[in-house]
């Protein structure tokens, strides 16, 4: 650690934003100084709620959370929105997302929003995410949200390794939407049915409940909002600091190791195939040609790279 | 390859539909079977149109999707759609979505659909879909759809990796979905709108035109359908056809290597990682409990286990 990075922990660990955006920057995109200033704020511990939200597009999910920020911070807590674009490119469309967001929380220093695209970070949006979040908790943010579009596996889980996860929903997003239900409400400890004045709220809610008998254990909270009227974001709120409150020590530990066990395995992955890989291109594009042209199986060519004969 | 997997690669090469669905099942959840099948198959080689249909949900991609399988049976051709859902179990939705997806076609040999749920399958949804696709090809359809939800990263790539790829959107879907397209639409060899009689076709027809026009190259086509009454769909059929012809044996061949290249990492890097963790479990466990407590960065506890020292 060098004292440019001393420099830049101190700044970021005082909750300067200046420091914090230019932090984020660096964690994202530069391998040898975004490293560094992790381990320099690392042996400063604080602890933020981290919260994830996660659902369908088009369930109003920025709304909601952005409401979710105005309530935080009349309870006097700081708050900190990334919000993980999964399809857009890592520049551009993720700045101009942030000044619409921030309209409402405009001069206010204790809300503060970025945007991630998945596209272009080093080691994935996952680790990308992860490292931010760990910034934002080191400059004293008492909230941490994390956004993400529900749809895609990987966006799903980057939402789930949180404090809280909450699945926020709509009556009327159609049939590939209400598919999708099952997957999302596994990993849900709020589940909300925003839009609750649209036609169809009250199905939607019957079919969670339905939903939820069927299985074993205790129903997560079901909540109603109308995020563009600010009804029911109030007790959403609420309802989200009761479950990291009722959480215990015990099971908020439990769930940041497996957090830092989910990094640890992807940064693992990642560098042993950069690593692998850098040497063997030449082969395995002759192997390739070869199972395009049917003269080996994926399985076997993957073995012949393996070198296990088989 | 022993005689029962003779058997049914003679099966699947003969068409038979029942020894079809085996087949996928087979490749989809047996780790011994499977890859030998697929070895007994790799030899006899035909050529499918590989067709990705790619889209945010709510967009009408399955409504349109059977209205092109009935196209292309009108023009003679076998069809075999690959439905990729990526959040539901692997088992149960999936199935009953096939049934009501069959509707049109019951009765239909020429017609197959097949859904598939991203969570577990063997080796990850990619591969099972890529092996899936194979089976398809070797049993003879002319054509093999595979449909995806576009919107999470890994759903995105697994519709790419086809002859011809289309990205299928429609009006009001929401800002979150317009945000999305930028990404969607580097992938599109087709762009449709569908739901074209619907308020706010026609801006998003200018919208994307637009969008063409800053980028380098030629546009894609683009095309209106109205899924749920056929409109424009037999001409999307044509357009596809026609991608397809005028596309030549070389770039056709570059994609089918891509392919495989992309498979054969795939298969690589999860039998790597499998190999390489199953000794590691405890020091993995030991190490997040450091990161969770400070003591430790995410970067290096991940040297610490690839013993490099840092």
């Amino acid at each position: 650690v060098t004292r440019a990075e001393t420099l830049d922990a101190a700044s970021v660990l005082r909750g300067d934003l200046g420091a914090v955006a230019r932090a984020l920057t660096l964690v994202e995109s530069d391998r040898t100084r975004g490293p560094a200033l992790l381990a320099a704020l690392a042996g400063h511990r604080r602890r933020a709620h981290r919260v994830g939200v996660t659902g369908p597009p088009g369930a109003g999910k920025s709304t909601l959370v952005s409401g979710l920020a105005a309530s935080w911070r009349r309870a006097g807590r700081r708050v900190a929105i990334l919000a993980v674009d999964p399809t857009s490119p890592f520049t551009g469309g993720a700045l101009l997302g942030d000044r619409i967001r921030m309209g409402e929380h405009h001069g206010d220093q204790g809300v503060f929003i970025r945007s991630l695209a998945s596209r272009g970070a080093l080691g994935g949006v996952s680790a990308a995410t992860a490292d931010c979040a760990d910034v934002l908790e080191a400059a004293g943010f008492d909230v941490v949200v994390v956004e993400t579009v529900g749809v895609g596996q990987g966006e799903v889980e980057v939402a789930r390794r949180s404090d809280t996860t909450v699945v926020v929903l709509a009556p009327g997003s159609g049939d590939e939407v209400q598919g999708m239900k099952a997957g999302l409400l596994e990993v849900a400890d709020v589940v909300v049915v925003n839009q609750a004045d649209r036609d169809g709220a009250d199905a939607l809610a019957s079919a969670l409940e339905g939903a939820f008998a069927l299985r074993s254990g205790p129903p997560p909270p079901l909540l109603r909002t109308v995020a563009t009227t600010g009804r029911g974001v109030e007790e959403l709120r609420v309802a989200l600091d009761r479950h990291v409150a009722a959480q215990g020590e015990e099971e908020r530990g439990r769930r940041r190791v497996d957090r830092a066990r989910h990094r640890i395995r992807d940064e693992v992955d990642r560098r042993r195939q950069e690593d692998w890989w850098s040497s063997r291109a030449e082969r395995l594009d002759a192997l390739a040609r070869a199972v395009a042209e049917g003269e080996e199986t994926v399985a076997s060519a993957s073995s012949r790279l393996l070198g296990d004969g088989r």
